[in-house]
């Protein structure tokens, strides 16, 4: 047998098969907009998959993207409509107009009509929901009373239910003779006279049965029902743990509402990830590569400021040492690495706990357990990392008590370091909180300032 | 029409049923687990769903894992077995032995034994294989032969395919006949007489279609079709942007050789994004909850010397101007705010870029104008933030020049930030190394380096 765990996977020459959007692809798409050659421009965007489309209009200029949209004018895709990022979207709809747009999403399946709805502002919601026919508008209507983030937002309204006592003939008679069926489903939900779910059928055990077997006696029983006002994540989870391709919603009489489907749920798991990362690196959701300078910077400006504070807190502990700073400037010089690996220690461990919270391991149950091993992993490296930056500063400055000092501050930092970094997440989670807001600034801005007081305190006490 | 989009999903409450781990649920087994209630615990566990319980087992401390596990021998579910975390599966398998667990692993499809097996050293892989039924052993030694993280890693062999002329009467009696069908599927791939994929067809249009219909009028043809050797990442981003549920796998020879189904690339998702935060926050992608104290504290130990250096480095120029210092303590007492501007600054450029290349909307087209937008937001920021720590350090100090220099030194670190934060990120992906790797060791240490020697060197320059 040979186990070739070594072998790399193809990446760099696949990852142009990945996208439609070749780079050969975008050279010949923007000398085509740069030169208006129009026909070869419809031509080269007609080629594309919607998906690959959507890509391309979120990728180009804004001169650009106006100049393709104009060109799709009366021949817009749905498919492409409901993958544009937000902003992108708003963009468009500003461009072409609501009842352009409306007329498509008109035709969307009621879950991505009420996702790209749902983006839009209150009053441009309205605008568009007067554009719709009337039963399609009342369904997205219903979609979008459901708080934002919720199952209710997610699901599709159209659901493929049948009575609990069916057989797999009046199954596949009744799918044959529907023709309002969402464009995909994965199972037929068995419903009580109440139309309370009390089982799902995956249609492939359908369709390896015989005309007279009993629905009940193929339907899934232990599978979970999801309230409609389920936070997106907690739906998220479940799809992931139990491997969930579509999951029944009910209302708060136990009743069939709608169908989450796992492609939907896709997009939240992304989304979810997204705020994670985002919070933990001090950027606002809605700040990507699409979003306007001006937009950007006043985001990003909040968080910075919110670290200057912090580091000003940090600088007003150093000036309480400023007398002992000019007796020793070997102080100054050395004071950043112990801020500097107090702070890493604590993202470090800040990175595992938000982590290990988002996945639902970590809980009031193991938390103690949790946060014990870190303050020890933190002692340990505390402890190895003194003896090496104790023995550097020994000999950068040939004082040995200096070396002594800077030890003793490093196994300080790293321990409150690695006790600030997993206790509080655990914290704001209990209290409610989204646990990635604990990132960096709260953090660093406690390492810099037991880093600084401890070392130059300790220097203060010992040294002069 | 009502809009509550103030309104909040419910999350608190509702959190309980997410997982069947209740917070009552574990006091019961904990408390019947110390107390040694041997009914009691079986009785428990049972009642779970196999995912529960599989959460349950990763999330008990040792010695009730030990115990829990003994009381499961002789019984194990494979869908428990199948998702359980790397690290706790080599403990279950120490425990129990290779043949019992190889028993449960035999049954299961071949996608999941595969992704259990390669997660055991290459010794056990060996003794796991050896115990399991020849026909079973083939088809997983030879996915185990396609490279981790390929997509030859994650397809099912268990195909449903059919030559690319039949009919739905020919496809609904195909099914009926055959006993080797995967556990779940969504569509039935047609094929040409070279066994080549030429379109696939969801189960939910053939049930919706009388069997006299061809399979080829309802097959989707323009379907991504996926090589045996793709990276899992290209892969998850092709399900993710095409809202796939299932996709064909082919060979050099473009033979249908298994199918990929969306759970995986849920878990793929997952694993990716783990990765990407994980680099991101400095620690190692088997650095969690479950993993043993000395085994974290190793692998923190790397990032925390990589910091180290940097911060070295740091303080090696600020030792450059320690006769500077000694003339005016206040450069000590303020040189962190700089510092740290720029770090954050810094840290929130490369998020957004680690993101953006991760869902591939930052490639080579739009680099150029992405690296600048960061530019300019960060000169933005830098003008804004360099007025009021100029004016705080001037009156702090009551030293308007001490305004100034800190102010340039200001502007110079964010624009230095910005730059750095989002070109290094694009660098890397382009000489094909992970983005991620960049993360903020690097680029605190261009800060910190930057920071200090504009602020020190301007004011040794401009000051004294």
């Amino acid at each position: 047998m040979r186990v070739d765990a070594e072998e790399r996977p193809t990446k760099d020459g696949a990852s142009h098969e990945v996208s439609g959007l070749t780079p050969e692809f975008m050279s010949a798409i923007l000398s085509a907009l740069e030169e208006g050659r129009d026909d070869e421009i419809t031509q080269l965007a007609n080629a594309l998959h919607p998906a690959d489309l959507a890509d391309l209009i979120e990728k180009l200029s804004n001169d650009h993207r106006a100049d393709l949209v104009e060109r799709l004018r009366g021949d817009l895709n749905p498919n492409m409509i409901a993958e544009l990022d937000e902003s992108v979207f708003g963009h468009v709809v500003d461009q072409l107009g609501v009842e352009e747009v409306a007329e498509v999403v008109a035709v969307m399946d009621t879950d991505d009509a009420v996702g790209v709805i749902g983006e839009l502002g209150e009053e441009e919601q309205q605008e568009f929901l007067e554009a719709l026919p009337e039963d399609e508008r009342a369904l997205i209507e219903q979609g979008l009373a459901y708080p934002e983030d919720s199952a209710g937002r997610l699901m599709q309204r159209h659901t493929v239910a049948m009575a609990d006592h069916s057989s797999v003939g009046q199954a596949i008679d009744f799918m044959r003779d529907r023709d309002d069926l969402p464009s995909d489903f994965f199972d037929v939900v068995l419903v009580n006279p109440a139309h309370q779910p009390v089982g799902t059928v995956p249609l492939s055990r359908i369709m390896s049965s015989h005309r007279n077997v009993a629905l009940t006696a193929l339907m899934v029983s232990d599978m979970k029902i999801i309230p409609v006002r389920m936070d997106q994540e907690d739906v998220a989870f479940l799809f992931r743990q139990r491997d969930l391709v579509s999951a029944s919603v009910v209302d708060d009489g136990g009743r069939l509402v709608g169908v989450i489907t796992v492609d939907d749920i896709v997009d939240v798991i992304h989304e979810e990830h997204e705020e994670d990362i985002k919070r933990l690196g001090g950027v606002g959701e809605d700040d990507d590569l699409y979003s306007a300078i001006l937009h950007t910077t006043r985001s990003r400006f909040t968080w910075l400021f919110v670290h200057l504070i912090a580091a000003i807190i940090a600088a007003y502990v150093i000036s309480f040492f400023a007398a002992t700073i000019e007796q020793m400037v070997a102080l100054a010089v050395l004071m950043p690495i112990v801020a500097t690996m107090g702070g890493t220690a604590s993202v470090q461990a800040l990175t595992v706990a938000v982590r290990a919270i988002a996945m639902k391991e970590l809980s009031p149950s193991n938390a103690v357990r949790a946060i014990g091993k870190e303050v020890l992993v933190s002692l340990f490296n505390g402890v190895m990392f003194a003896l090496i930056i104790g023995v550097v500063a020994w000999f950068w400055f040939d004082n040995p008590a200096l070396g002594g000092v800077i030890a003793m501050a490093i196994v300080i930092n790293l321990v409150v370091a690695g006790l600030a970094g997993s206790a509080l997440p655990v914290l704001l989670d209990r209290l409610g909180f989204d646990p990635a807001l604990a990132s960096s600034a709260f953090l660093t801005s406690i390492t810099d300032v037991v880093g600084f007081y401890a070392f130059l305190g300790l220097a203060s006490i010992l040294l002069l």
